[in-house]
């Protein structure tokens, strides 16, 4: 199945910036989707990763090289486009036509606790309408077999990708994953990382120093 | 299978005291409890509260009866132990010497979202230790086979139990949930209960009051 991996080059990840440097966040950003793209191919998938243009600070560019080259996997196509995420998924569903016998799949390219088996069960779940949610009300992960289905990825958007479902008589099933799920946004975020991950994303983070700690009873992240 | 279901009436909730008041977040505790009750039964399971003593506030006291009439099930077993919550579980395993013939089951009282799908899959999981991990490192369900098992909920006790699994060589399983992984401590956590919830738990908010609102962009909850 084609699994089409957003990825913006613009201000990524801002919401670590507490936590991070710029360059750091790009850094983790790549390490993160590298995690992602050699998920999604261990799960039978094929990646094509959904990028904006160059970025403002030439550092912060789609390094699609570093990126394949630490998953141990292919380079997979890249397409650029400078529109909003919705207006760039949207035009991709226009432009594929997915219907139940060639689906297409959208998976985020934070979920840094992404393992191959969660992706599998997202790629094999039944429905004209596949939803992972993400916590606080995102769509973390989908798959398309209708052709009408688009997306809105703004807000609550678990919702609406109900709602929209809904009112083109699309069957929609979601798929229960806490790794799917977590997504990567703010520091608490972190925590899942070193917790779950095993991969390229959870060793940048102990590289750079982060290691779990625990503070009233509550587990977080500390930087040595 | 056997499912103790911890429920402490000392502070109910006390991390959601910016949002609720006393009272109510002994409400929506009891709320709560009622529906991981109902999805445990469901999913096949026999509950037994496991218990504090009366608290200090008589309002704070279990009221099983209120609790297990909302689910519309028969009141489940009560037992009353006024040791910490890992001490309390510990005495129960001892007790009861759990084999893969006659396994134990925890399941947090505040798992506001779990399903009886989501149970289910816990509850039918091979594995000496079954783990659902909790966002941020907690162990929010179990289940144990193994007699020499024991719990340590302190801290990032996923990683802990874990260990002590991999030091009796017991085979571990972790059942990826987002629903079992959303235990409901913070406001923060509201927002899942309103996005995925359907039982009292979620009409109690509403009723309250709450309401999804979306904030720069992140979705939270707000109250009328």
């Amino acid at each position: 199945m084609e699994v089409l991996v957003p990825f913006s080059t613009d201000r990524p990840k801002s919401r670590l910036s507490s936590v991070l440097s710029r360059a750091e966040r790009t850094a983790f950003a790549r390490a993160m989707c590298t995690d992602v793209l050699a998920a999604v191919r261990a799960a039978g998938g094929e990646p094509t990763l959904l990028t904006t243009p160059p970025a403002e600070s030439p550092a912060d560019d789609l390094d699609v090289d570093a990126i394949t080259a630490a998953a141990g996997i292919a380079t997979p196509p890249v397409i650029v486009d400078d529109r909003a995420l919705s207006a760039a998924v949207n035009a991709q569903l226009v432009d594929r036509r997915p219907t139940p016998d060639e689906p297409v799949a959208v998976v985020m390219a934070d979920l840094a606790i992404a393992t191959s088996a969660a992706i599998e069960r997202l790629l094999t779940a039944d429905g004209d309408v596949v939803i992972a949610p993400g916590r606080g009300g995102g769509t973390n992960a989908l798959v398309v077999r209708d052709p009408s289905f688009r997306v809105d990825y703004h807000g609550a958007s678990v919702r609406d990708h109900r709602r929209i479902a809904a009112a083109i008589d699309a069957d929609v099933r979601e798929i229960d994953s806490h790794r799917l799920a977590s997504d990567v946004d703010e520091p608490a975020d972190l925590t899942e990382v070193l917790l779950h991950g095993d991969g390229a994303a959870a060793a940048w983070l102990r590289e750079a120093g982060f290691r779990l700690g625990v503070t009233d009873g509550r587990v977080g992240v500390v930087r040595e």
